[in-house]
């Protein structure tokens, strides 16, 4: 029999991650009694960005043009490279407005017990970065296990290619995360990088 | 500054009940990074059920068509009607396959606190109804203090139009839902249900 349209929307909400079939459930009924508009809103929106973000060929952030803006500016200091996890990791650093160097965002990191390793990082895109363009490195991952594998073996590898490699200073707490420190911290942290 | 796609779809996902502007994020993330197939047959599947999905005449439930199949069908007792809070209740006990008559979703509760009353509920269709359908109604809100409530203020409603009324029994846990409770307590509860 084929599925209901509610009954399709509620297996489609299950691509989300954390929503299970109750709160699949309750979002469909949610939008379908109370905000129809917002349904469609949100329909238009996902359209949009699946089919226009595409990833800077620079930074590899998320971006609807082929370069950045922030890659794209002459206002930036091209000899210092950030290396962050996420795109919400570059946002808070450029909140601290410290820090006016280039990024690359790492879409992720090495986390060996679910499958992603340098391969699945794309980290050779980094090298090549690197190598084309060179500069200092600020290894900005978090402060968790995974972050700090991650930069460990990023401080390996480009050391290896004689890149200068520094990472942000521990300002943060033990396994604290980026996004979740106030931004006083995060730009002391910047600032007291030690080499690596 | 307009916002980027990006931004767009974080800000429409917050129409997602339970969805705050972190895990907002999070899904917007991971929906352009790893499921923009997902992305897509989400949008599809919001515009299709959001222009489709109305309420069925009869007994108030999501339908497609003006009747739904259950108020359609030959087959069914019109002499009584369930009363039920949510179409996912209808559901549960319609898999207990002890009751065959009709249903009526009443698509929430009264709760004063959160300004629903008996005017948001349209408790004047399930009237109409009742008046032009003759039956006995079998009350099956929740038992929880809201479910209460309305099973209350519809008994008395219904019993000062003549209507014969009963309630399901508390098998239930107080306080449960009877979205929680395995089918054969919920069958049980439908058989010795009483007059109110
Ligand atoms: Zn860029
Ligand atoms: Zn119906």
């Amino acid at each position: 029999m084929a599925l209901s349209y509610l009954d399709e929307l509620i297996s489609a909400l299950r691509c989300l991650p954390g929503v299970g079939p109750k709160s699949a459930q309750r979002m469909a009924y949610h939008l379908l009694q109370r905000d129809r508009k917002g349904a469609l809103h949100l329909a238009t929106s996902l359209e949009r960005a699946a089919e226009n973000v595409q990833h800077c060929s620079r930074c590899n952030n998320f971006s609807e043009l082929p370069v950045c803006g922030l890659c794209a500016s002459a206002a930036r200091d091209e000899s210092l490279l950030c290396v962050v996890e996420m795109p919400a990791d570059q946002l808070m650093i450029e909140q601290t407005q410290c820090f006016r160097g280039m990024y690359y965002v790492l879409m992720g990191r090495l986390s060996p017990l679910d499958g992603i390793g340098a391969k699945e990082l794309q980290l050779d895109n980094l090298v090549r970065r690197v190598q084309q363009h060179p500069c200092e490195v600020i290894l900005a991952t978090n402060f968790t296990v995974e972050g700090d594998a991650t930069a460990h073996y990023l401080a390996t590898l480009l050391q290896s290619l004689g890149v200068k490699v520094s990472r942000i200073a521990r300002g943060l707490p033990v396994g604290g995360e980026l996004e979740q420190v106030d931004s006083g911290t995060l730009a002391q942290a910047v600032l007291e990088r030690r080499e690596l």
